[in-house]
């Protein structure tokens, strides 16, 4: 929620004049800094100051309030790449964020300054045929925040296109308004999964990613669904979410038994497995488990070739399907939260001030809690 | 395959056996009566002696422990016909139930004596495309309970094919179980609607299908959810059941106005509307008031002919889609109830014995309430 | 970029270099004059010299080569209006559009000057729900040509978004480039219906819009496809495209009598039925004569209001479904003519150069012929 | 066609009673033999009589007339087994048939002595999820025909329930009412790929599956395909049924070489990749090939564990599907063959009488020619 906090506003005679004032304020402030959170190199992050962007025409500048910290912006710190894509010069990180507009390009007309939003990361550059077609997430030359070379929002204040920045309903805060990203991987893949109302899901992972996947299959009307971890806490924190079953699982354990145990837990195969892991021994699982007819969804990535038992999958026609990020995701998930469909308050188990990035990664890389979250804000630091 | 042996067994020596005693005793009652509400003819409704019935191979015998009454029993009991079908000859009422499992047929192999089942009223006669295909309710040659020239299953003891029942878990009640069948018109409305995450949805009528639509729609994710009636009394029922907002409205609105009430309570057009009353100016509101790209389905059922703004529709390719009963909801049904996803026990407001059934359908028939439930098992009246 | 240069070039030394002087001669004429058929007001139809358009970034400046003659410009002609759509101001007609690219906007990379483009002629404005969702059609704020007020190109040259424009394989004509649009018509219609391998298929209408659905619905696979009309020459040149069926009707005739005409010749209903001429008997036809499960779509626009068996639709489960307009589909209709997997040359019938465009209206108005095609490129007058 | 051929009636007044006493003889011979292809172990193919079936209510007795030899066939000759399947006790092979009904079951109402009828070889003996779902194929206790332990149609009569059974019009003779069986393989798996109007397709492998996978594809409205095989002469058939493009690969070549030269040939990524080779390099080039947002339909089987590159697969989004028999093909198949859609003729290249199966079967073994037919039929040997 917004709240009033500066002090040096003198003589307002009414509220909205307030917050205009306010704005200028901003303004004239934001003219002199722009704390940026920038990867030099593999295992070279630093805080140092950047522009302040302009909008062109379709933008808007935004003053960033709550950036979350990805396991990809941890990946790119510690590997400098991520696949094909690799880091060739100083990049600023952060995609998982909202904040509030500032300054409004000559072209936009859905957003004003005040107006508190949440970016979606991704914006096409070509109206080519996947941007035509309606998963522009697929389209090869789309810009995304922190996928190198194009920066991300890890700032004070960043320039993003106006048509990607979502209005935020008084009732939503700012950090939820950051976690709609990994929300919309989850329902991205519950989307693709075909997830619906009395589905039963396997879901192979609880990190955050597995977690929001258990929160939208639920929301979908997921009738049960089981999670699988290697660590006892995680699970508990998915028990906590509303998973129905948790199985703690070893390396050691072979594909086929976990599959076994899925069945034996629900009283059938999952008709959807959701796969966050990445590891080849869970997407074996995951195609054992799947009920004949069903749908294996690989939200995980691992190593580029996997030993799969495909015959397995094909003779009883369960279909593996990929995710890439998501599309079309933002104005349902903020209608979600907004009504209370879901809530992914609780995944946010720590902050930072900006100024304390480079600790705030640091718990990220060790894993700790679920999601770190970054406050951009000097003058409102609430959730 | 179940046989009659000699009911007077001595000397029990496990709890088992003691069922197995329990349901002879059972049985040997139920070969001297089975009270069944026979409709003669348009308004002449009786409580008579039926023979019992005995399974063939793919059958099971149960005994009946929950029905509820539909507006079609009533309708028959009024008019003595709905459209095209027409009361030629003495029908059994009754398509919402539940029972024990009394006597299974040599050929059944998944349901035992003494399992609680929920009935599925409509059973395939033929293999043909529609079978085959997956859409079984469209057969033309279906059996449905209660529909000419077809018996319904408001008795004591009634036989039915044992594909299309189905084992309730012990935390679902017979009344639940009973409750599926208006809960899978619901189901499959909001399926053919293609409610998921985040739709918001407007259902036109408050009754006991407007109720259940309104329910699944929520389970499957709709994040707003507008529901109209004429009478305040229905729409405080919805609102208790999770309705988002409540539209009281008068025979004399219209259309487009009502239309523009719907979009100013959602801050946008529905992306789905779910007509319940089969009033004319209703499905024009319907259409009126549905989003671009959105889905218009048709659960009431009115006048043979209606006038409606078809253009404004497929302009704006907004589906028109029928709903006819229900298909493949029973498991995924049960699956919802079991675990807790939707909660129907509060569409039940009234409960008669099944000899007072006369006295039920008045009850039905002047609308009080909104779900009147017969109990049909003397020994347990039970939700 | 491409940039004017000095036109008088000599010396040339290669064929390229010789295509290029005559693009550039072209240029230099084009300066002069841009011949244009300009719609004043109801019934005043005028060809007048607008003013050569220059591209912005994001543009090609095509000189235009074959435009069709839609039942569209003609209504705008003789009735000023279509639905809420009216002329306040001249507008340019024509929107079945082909031409070759004479200059090219700064940001555009897929396209180069001499390249022989379809034109589609809708081009979304605002990146909305409905463009973000691959259905931009449906985005209200959409350019679309020869639609109040947007301009069309019915002129010598004409500006379009560059995105908009596709590049024609050498073999597919300027003809069936500029036909593609009336035949997205047709394939957006068979693609909403989920026209497939083995459909049968009852098309209402055997204009320009009833013979490309037809020609559609047999590409996808349609076994069997039944056409009506009320006139039997325009059923022959049906025939002539591969209607299986051709069916006479009389506006006296009963819907039912037709529909069951319909069936008797497929041995069947026909799965689906596509309604191009707008006439509620038409409509109501369509319904009747639809198989159970199956689809019925509304090409044809007539009055605001229809009455139509709408019960009959709804409990065999016939969905009606609107089409306006079409997106996504310019791609595959080139591929479709490149491959020979279609043949729409023998729907051109008539003929004229541009300057005789009133004469190819009046043509179009009377109804002779199928499409009337005007030739706007006076060095090359070919198809 | 059939053809009179019984020299011994004499006397008949009209052609009715000629063909039912031509029947009654046919019966009356019916009674003494049964000649029949069984496999009684790996290796072990013997030609012997068999008692001539008697239909149950629901059930035609056929007199067999063509029956084509799978590689399914020859497998279990050859290896005794196919996955999970192994031959246990003597087994009948055959499933790829059409006969005429010389019996009629007690309950059958649209079949008659006379008939001819195509054989859909698995029939359903469970009403269970799958089958009430519409994807019977996956039903779990399907019979099916010539899968241990359930006897083929390779033989002069066979039973067969009569739902399962689909008459032939008069312009489809026996040979393709035998042919759909393989047609319908080529159904499912271009169903399940999603092809559509101008869709592009890569077809790995050119034996009978491949080959009726593109003649469906082209069916379907693909307007380009490209097919690869091993050997030349394949491709050579391909090309005369319609292939686009022909490319012969080598066991050396790399996957991502392949899927460039398919880019390559088609002028971008094929949309839809169906595999039906089942080696491991061609799913990997099928995977690398195909665009994204697209399909891969594995149709080929091999080994359980499969090296793919799946993170390829994953963040294009290319969905990858198996396919498991089919299931709704055979009434779209016969109407194909009727409006002559598709032309499956020239897949025949080689006919036997039944009683040289064994050498029908040595030539099938050796991959002469595309498809062998055996002729069950004494009196009608004509396709």
């Amino acid at each position: 929620m917004f709240q009033m906090q500066n002090p040096l506003l003198l003589f307002v005679t009414d509220l909205n004049q307030c917050v205009l004032i306010q704005e200028q304020v901003r303004l004239s402030v934001m003219e002199q800094e722009n704390l940026s959170v920038v990867l030099h190199a593999q295992g070279d992050l630093r805080l140092e100051h950047r522009p302040v962007p302009e909008p062109g025409p379709n933008d808007v500048v935004l003053q960033m309030h709550s950036v979350g910290i990805c396991g990809s912006d941890v990946h790119y710190w510690q590997h400098g790449r991520i696949g094909d894509f690799v880091l060739t010069k100083p990049m600023v990180l952060g995609h998982e964020a909202s904040g509030r507009v500032v300054k409004v390009g000559s072209a936009v007309r859905h957003l004003d300054v005040g107006d508190r939003v949440a970016i979606e990361p991704g914006v096409p550059r070509d109206m080519d045929e996947f941007v035509k077609g309606g998963r522009y997430n697929l389209s090869p030359t789309i810009f995304f925040c922190a996928t190198p070379p194009d920066n991300g929002n890890l700032c004070r204040y960043y320039k993003h296109n106006a048509n990607y920045c979502y209005k935020l309903p008084d009732n939503v805060t700012f950090e939820e308004g950051a976690l709609i990203e990994p929300l919309s991987v989850g329902i991205h893949a519950c989307r693709r999964a075909g997830v619906t109302l009395g589905s039963t899901v396997l879901i192979c992972g609880a990190g955050p990613i597995g977690l929001v996947c258990l929160l939208v299959a639920k929301a979908m009307g997921a009738s049960q669904a089981v999670i699988t971890d290697l660590t006892a806490e995680r699970l508990t924190m998915a028990k906590d979410l509303g998973a129905d079953f948790q199985l703690t699982v070893k390396k050691s354990d072979r594909p086929q038994d976990l599959a076994k145990s899925v069945e034996d837990m629900l009283g059938g195969q999952p008709h959807i497995t959701i796969e966050c892991t990445g590891a080849e021994s869970c997407i074996q699982t995951a195609i054992y488990a799947t009920r004949s007819g069903g749908v294996v969804v690989l939200v995980g990535l691992g190593a580029d070739m996997a030993s799969v038992p495909l015959i397995n999958a094909a003779v009883r026609e369960v279909d593996i399907r990929g995710v890439f990020r998501y599309c079309n995701t933002w104005p349902m998930a903020i209608s979600m939260l907004a009504s209370g469909s879901v809530n992914i308050k609780p995944l946010v188990t720590h902050r930072f001030p900006l100024e304390q990035a480079v600790q705030a990664f640091e718990t990220t890389r060790q894993c700790l809690g679920i999601k770190v979250m970054l406050k951009c804000d000097q003058s409102d630091q609430n959730p």
